[in-house]
C-alpha cells in the first residue's frame, strides 16, 4: 500500500503542513496561524483545522509534527516546548487522536530532529547513512543519523550539539553551561557579539548605526549585510562564528566519523561568511581519516525539512524509525 | 549451540587470551609475551601459539582480539598499529586463519571499542542500552554504545573522544589538534603538567625530587602518591586532569544523551583524585535532564574488559553486533 502521511512544522507563528507521498513528494501545502501565545489549545485547534483542510479527499495514514521543544517521542507528549504558552508534559497523540480520529496515527519529534530526517531522506544526506545535522537559528540545534537512524538519546536529548562547550571560559549560554557552541555561532551568538563590539566605544564599525534602530530579529541579515560590504568589525564576527563552528564540527567528527555534517537554519543563509573558516578549523583539528572522510553540506530542503523529517517518521512509524 | 569464544588483548608487551563462554564466564587463560617489536609476523606466531595453548581439548567457534591501532573491522584488517613494528593494512583475519583453520572466526576490533563492549556486556553497564567508554591511558581511548550497539562511526574511528578540542589554545596534541582531552586526562597529559610544574623553578614541590630518576611510565603513580601526601602541585594537577575530563563528558552528554559513561584504563585507578572535580564540572556544564540521567561509572572489568569485549564481538559475529 502505498502510505500519504501529513507533515507538519510547528512555528511560534505559523503551522506549515504538506501532504506527502512514501517517496517524498509534496503534493499539497497549506500554512496557518499558530497562534500559540493562546496557549496549546489553540495550536490543537489550529492543528486539527490544517489537517483537515489538506486531508480532504486523501487518504492520510498518519501525522508527523516537528515542534522546537523537548518532545517524549515513544508517548506523544511535548514535555516542554518554549515558544507554546502553557505546554507542560502535554499529551498531544492522545489529544489528537481523539479530535482527527484514533485510526489516524500521530508521531512528535522535536524540530531539529526532523530537520536531520528531512536531509537524510530527501536532501543533502540522501546517500550517507550517518550525519549530524546543525540548525543556525535563533540557536544552534542538532540531530543525530547513524546507521540510518534517528539517535534520540535515553531520554530524547540526544543531538543537543548547540551545548557542546567550545570555550570553557566563555560567555554564559542561556542553557546555564559558559562558551556553548551556541554563544557564537547562532542569531543569539552575533547579536552578543554586536553588543560586545559596540562596548568597545573606539571601535568604529558601520554596524554602531546601523543595528541602532533595528529589530532583534533582523541583526543577523544586517551584520551580514555589513560584511558584505567590508565593515572589518562585522567580518571579524563571522570569523568568530565560523571558528567556534568548526571547533565544535571537528569533536563531532572525531567522536561520531560520520559521513556528513549538514548544515541547515536562518543563520545558515549567510553561508559564505562563515563556511571557509569553519572547514578550516575542522580540517586542522580533526583526525586525518574522519576529516577526508566527512562531508559539510548546505541543507538543500531549507523550510521543508522539517515537513520531510515528520513526514518520514509518520510513514515509518512501528518500524522503529 | 552453546558457543566458546577466545578472546585475546593484544598489548604491546604481552598477548593475554581467555576462553570465554556465550554467558561471559572466563574458564581458562593464558598470557604470553606478544614480541611486537619484532613485527607482525611474531606476533601472529604468538596468537597461534596461544589460541592453540587456550583451545587445546575445546570447542573453539570464534576468535576475537582487541587491538590497540585502526581496525578495518569489516575486512579483519589492522590499518594501523603504533605499538606494533611494520603494520600497515595486514590482513590479519585472512593470515590468522590460513594457520588455525578457515572454520574459525576471526575479529578484529580497536581495543577501545572492546573495552566498552566488554563493559556493556558484563560489566559497569550491563543493564544499560547506551553508554561512553573512555579510557583514561597513556592516551585517552574511548568508545560508544548506542542501542546495544557498538557505533564505529564510517571508517572504525568512531569513539575518538580522546581528540575532543576541550581548550581550543591549549597544548598541542600528538595528532595535531590543540586542547584536545589527552593533553589533560591521560598519563601523557600528566607528564606534561609536571614538565610545566617544575618548569616553574619557583614552586615548591615534592615532585621536583620524586619525578627526577623516575621512569616516565610510572610518573603517574608518582603524582598520584604526591596528591595523596597533600603536595600542592600535584593536586593542581589532578584538578586539570579532572576539570578537562568534566567539560568533554559534559558535551558528550549533551551530543548523546547516553545513559552512563564508564572511566577505565590505568590512570582510573586515581579514582578519588579527579572524579569528583569531573563530576562536579559535568553537572555544572550539561544541560539538566541528560546530565541527572547520566551515571558516571568506574570500570568494573579492569583488563578483562578488553577480552570480554572482544569475546562478546567473536560471539555474535555476523548478527551485526
Amino acid at each position: 500500500m502505498n502510505k500519504t502521511v501529513i507533515g507538519i512544522d510547528v512555528g511560534g507563528t505559523n503551522l506549515r503542513g504538506a501532504l506527502v507521498s512514501e517517496d517524498g513528494k509534496i503534493t499539497k501545502r497549506m500554512k496557518v496561524a499558530s497562534g500559540a501565545d493562546h496557549g496549546i489549545e489553540t495550536v490543537i485547534d489550529n492543528l486539527v483545522n490544517l489537517i483537515s483542510g489538506i486531508s480532504e479527499g486523501e487518504d492520510v495514514s498518519a501525522v508527523g509534527f516537528g515542534i522546537p521543544g523537548i518532545i517524549d517521542f515513544s508517548d506523544g507528549i511535548i514535555t516542554q516546548a518554549p515558544n507554546i504558552s502553557n505546554v507542560n508534559n502535554y499529551p498531544i497523540r492522545l489529544n489528537l487522536r481523539s479530535r482527527i480520529g484514533a485510526e489516524i496515527g500521530v508521531i512528535v519529534e522535536n524540530d531539529a530532529n526532523c530537520a536531520a530526517v528531512g536531509e537524510w531522506w530527501m536532501g543533502a544526506g540522501k546517500n550517507v547513512e550517518s550525519l549530524v545535522m546543525i540548525t543556525l537559528g535563533t540557536g544552534v540545534g542538532g540531530g543525530i543519523i547513524l546507521d540510518g537512524k534517528l539517535w534520540r538519546g535515553a531520554d530524547g536529548f540526544g543531538g543537543e550539539v548547540g551545548h557542546m562547550t567550545i570555550y570553557p571560559g566563555g560567555p554564559r549560554c542561556n542553557c546555564g553551561n559558559y562558551g556553548c557552541l551556541e554563544v557564537y555561532s547562532s542569531a543569539t551568538g552575533i547579536r552578543r557579539m554586536v553588543r560586545e563590539t559596540l562596548a568597545d566605544t573606539n571601535s568604529r564599525t558601520s554596524l554602531r548605526d546601523l543595528v541602532k534602530e533595528e529589530d532583534p530579529g533582523r541583526i543577523p541579515e544586517v551584520v551580514m549585510k555589513a560584511a558584505e560590504d567590508g565593515d572589518e568589525a562585522a567580518l571579524r564576527i563571522w570569523e568568530q562564528f565560523g571558528t567556534a563552528l568548526g571547533i565544535g564540527m571537528a569533536s563531532l567528527v572525531n567522536i561520531l566519523n560520520v559521513e556528513m555534517i549538514v548544515l541547515g537554519g536562518g543563520v545558515s543563509l549567510a553561508w559564505d561568511l562563515f563556511i571557509d573558516r569553519a572547514v578550516d578549523e575542522l580540517k586542522k583539528r580533526a583526525l586525518r581519516a574522519p576529516a577526508e572522510r566527512v562531508k559539510v553540506m548546505k541543507s538543500v530542503q531549507g523550510d521543508d525539512e522539517g515537513i520531510m523529517g515528520a513526514s518520514y517518521l509518520a510513514i515509518n512509524a512501528g518500524k522503529g524509525a
